[in-house]
């Protein structure tokens, strides 16, 4: 059975990801995955927050937003509420937890990588390609580091990327969902998975339904086969770097 | 091998559950799950949130605080700073959508059903057992609306209790993590289940780690021994109302 | 004339402290006044706020909330509306103020006790069950510097404790009003006095109403007989520190 | 013994009331007593809040402000804050609802009348200050729907006033104290009272100290004198109203 | 002399816009200046702001805000702080105000056509190119209202754009300032302009300095020099819409 | 043709500048232009805002508020509302950036002069009467710098005054703008200049409409004129300090 878009059920969206695309941040990406299109970018500052202080260690956090109209129906600003929702917190707590699993804080000094996520449009997944795309700002970012000389190897442990599985009410487990399979989904599963295949987050959710163990294994068939294809195109354009990355994998299995 | 406070690792803390704590509130229970304690609260108020107005159904929404002196250092109050933590939203919104998975929102007419979960002693699993004791808050309001013959049928289609699970440093996998194992965890993983084995939700994190498969597999065993632990209890204090229940189960499964 | 609650006009409600209640704070009460029930927990912090420093002085500071659901209708969190009601404001200015009136700020270093009174359930008369409650949670949060060697005498003046006495739609004068008699009277007086007597707080309001100076001191004799009382049942439940307190009165006489 | 500024124990600082002193307000008042100056607005708007809508009665309602250099040291601004603090809260409460104590809300129909009270320039007893010229810029507005025929009788029972007393060092009961007394002062109290002698407000704080019945019995004294003289002057500015309010008086005795 | 990137004083940078950038706003445009890129969004809204409704008109409103990393320097989100700054109000509703200038308010029924105008790379100018991209993605959503057979006639009577000019500390008068020119000038001036040569806006300021009559004159000079050309840019992507736009010059001419 | 209060094109509104009108400010002045009043504070705190410390220079800053009724209907206090409008923070930026255009920053130590400019009575033209008054208190409260030794020449290099141009429907150009005269016109536009005849400040806005470099013109040569009769009366107040101004003059010049 085809899916809206014609995809198979183990298909993801086509990813493209632009590096460099604005030029002030120190790593710059624009990932579109599918309809969807976020500006991920990665800035250094010299300093780390405060119940950090002291202890010789770097801090990797994140945030997200939405432009206004990203989505069909036009939604206020955060800033003009005045507050963050409750899902934006949530998902830039998210991303920085997810980074942080495959960074080695110890390894870049006291320093804090701030990550951007602003989702310029939105069609599903937007938490998913802002990981996706965020690991590969912050691996550029952490690169300028090395080419300033200051540090002197780059502290990113493995791969990391993420995508979306789900069931459809016809009780078919899907790949990748776009928007409108999103809002009919029964369940939807966010994995975010390093290059070697484990897990960082598993975040499964029934709405106003639930998932029988057996619907689990076969969602997370599903994102392992789809993660195999982000780390492909991730590596691509990050060039050089892989190189650094895979030294960094080798030791930490050894 | 045994845990700090010699449980075995496939052990729950003790469970208790007193109801009708507050006098006001339709439900309310005070559940402790070891030095865990949470008052919650259900309050039944006859009208829905605007984006719900007119659909003829219910809603049911949760808010979740800590008194300052839950925990072992004194936390600022969040009414003095003004603003809601990322924390707090992220459980408060984990804790509505739970109940949601469980209750037939078109069964109880336009009205709201407000969950009120304040953790007055915090001892890890916080958000857990708020939604253990929330369900049996949330199932005594709903007996008063059929008490005062404003509805018939309980909304109520199944059990649902919550419980963590994790993976200590020596990578054992434990059952129900207590704060200090909280704190020390590799993995931590919070597991929401109905009374008949299905997901709910399911959040696995790797704090600064990442787990395997097979990992993921154990503890979803331990999950599943506690559940059956949780709701025999649930059971007790929830009385004549197990039996419109279980006729509630029987329903949905022929 | 009885009241609603079958009281005499000058009989206290039945009144019952927990000491211990939450294992965290240095001091901490669960003190019911009738139905009126408040968490009462004291918290040391080893600095004062920036406008004490350097002044070799304590601080003592108070914070009141309620549960969203200690009253009748449900009431919107303060976190939630993202201010402190001026009520709220009000009543932990007041209890803050009443302590620091018993207490020598030069005998405990410059620390801060912060009071945090939460109430659980509300039937009239919390701020002053929270004022009688605190008080006895700050004696010991201060006897814990002394079992610690941190300070040598117990800073404590007094004793403290605090009514409400009011004149009913009869113009009759009652001690300690439930709800139910708050929310018809007349006026509506708070008193705060020490254990010999004097007074700490006076505050009287004619809500849509006025009062006489003959009124006036009918209430304060009502409020002397009920203080006795309260003394007596704080002095009960301080055990071995009202030898402490008694020896500092008897100082500050002499 | 002579007070800083030479007054007697029981002798007011000089008071003078400017009426109209903004035009656009429809009861406007700079007052001031000694060096404390106020501007006391009146306006009145033709809806109730929320909260009284269709019962058919009006309300009063009172607002605060210091101008940020009324004071020796310059305040932040509460609207750059983005909050109102306790202090402003406490006192904008006690000015409404001392106002509202001689006021019948059932004879100007469903409007409300806005007082506004901006100190421009500070030196003890604002909030006095503030009362006793809000109740003449209230007259004053009302006065103009008598005017302009919306309403019959002005809906004020009776004259209203404010001062301060309190305890000094010495033990000495003083009567209306400027700033310089009040900073030191043991005990200040404030009184509301109305023409005919009756209480609306009585506010006693000990600061850090207490005080006896017999000084309370003092200071009523005091401020009963200090009262007398503030009522002949909100009869001399107010002119023609005072007949309205007699008789209004008059009725309410009979 | 020249300019730090060549150019001659009196020459624009490089624009370009890109129509249809995002897919769900009724117009969508990226503008580019040199290196200064705003995504400008126009939303069309089938209500009015309660202050406008029940006159059957509509309302353009604008919003504006620069995503963290635009700058050399990372800026904190207005949304975490949770206030819009003061210099990003003053650019909100300048945009608002200057597009007003050229809309028939009465020709489009009672809707809001909401602007957003989002920097993603700042160079100098982001307000000017802010208001030069605003119009175009205005016009082409009142083109939909068009196209839907929603409203008859193009609301819009002339064409509008805006830029910057201003004096270097070498007194030399130049044209469209970047960033770096913009950071060491004297005097700062915004010029808003209609297609027949009209004043919308003119903001000039002293940045701790002053101008001259004389200088004034050669700034505008300048200004409508650079006008000339940002129209013809404008008109190039209009495409068919230019028709109407002129349509309605001829009209309010004659 | 005579305006509504029967003044010329070219003619100002009455002024007068009360000197020393509160005690506590360095410098304080009520300035009233018409029936426009506004109380102009300048005062000095020892210290500058974090972003300049370390640097020996001062700073200048200002902040502007209306009291809720000095309009014809009352405003909801901005720091009831939690926040402070766009249109504040445009005319309290204004002021700010204007006095420093005359201030010779390095002239005053590390010094921070607030002024705050607290509207009492509304009828047009606030914030030019603001400028005008905040002008002449903040050279009296660098004056008492002077007197008490702590600077040894006033840091004030010009003359500064400010004043409203517009056009009118029937495209008459008026000078000094009353609120009825504002809220009909045409164009708008506020002129800040100091002493010897340059610009300081130019801001003129369309409303709905737009205005010819000819109309510019005219409106420059009106607001001119009505500088000179300004600075006249600001030089009979300052008194001693003209002397010290005008040799600052001298000194720029040569």
């Amino acid at each position: 059975m085809k899916r809206t878009d014609e995809r198979n059920q183990n298909e993801l969206r086509a990813i493209h990801m632009e590096t460099g695309y604005v030029k002030h941040p120190e790593g710059s990406v624009l990932i579109s995955v599918g309809d969807t299109k976020v500006i991920c970018n990665a800035s250094i500052e010299d300093r780390v927050p405060p119940f950090m202080r002291g202890q010789g260690k770097g801090w990797v956090t994140a945030e997200y937003s939405m432009l206004p109209r990203a989505t069909q129906q036009r939604n206020i600003r955060e800033s003009s509420k005045g507050k963050v929702s409750g899902r934006t917190m949530e998902i830039q707590r998210l991303i920085g937890r997810a980074l942080r699993a495959v960074v080695d804080l110890e390894k870049f000094g006291e320093r804090t990588l701030w990550i951007d996520c602003d989702v310029v449009q939105a069609d599903g997944g937007t938490r998913t390609a802002s990981i996706t795309g965020a690991y590969v700002a912050m691996v550029l970012a952490f690169g300028t580091l090395i080419q300033s000389k200051s540090i002197k190897e780059l502290p990113v442990k493995d791969y990391l990327a993420a995508t979306s599985v789900g069931v459809l009410p016809n009780q078919e487990e899907i790949l990748d969902l776009c928007y409108e399979e999103d809002s009919e989904a029964l369940v939807d599963m966010n994995v975010v998975m390093t290059g070697n295949g484990e897990f960082v987050e598993l975040q499964g959710t029934g709405e106003e339904a639930t998932f029988s163990y057996n619907q689990l294994q076969k969602m997370l068939e599903l994102a392992q086969k789809g993660m195999n294809d982000i780390f492909d195109q991730q590596k691509a354009v990050l060039g050089e770097w892989t190189a650094h990355i895979d030294r960094n994998r080798n030791q930490n299995q050894s």
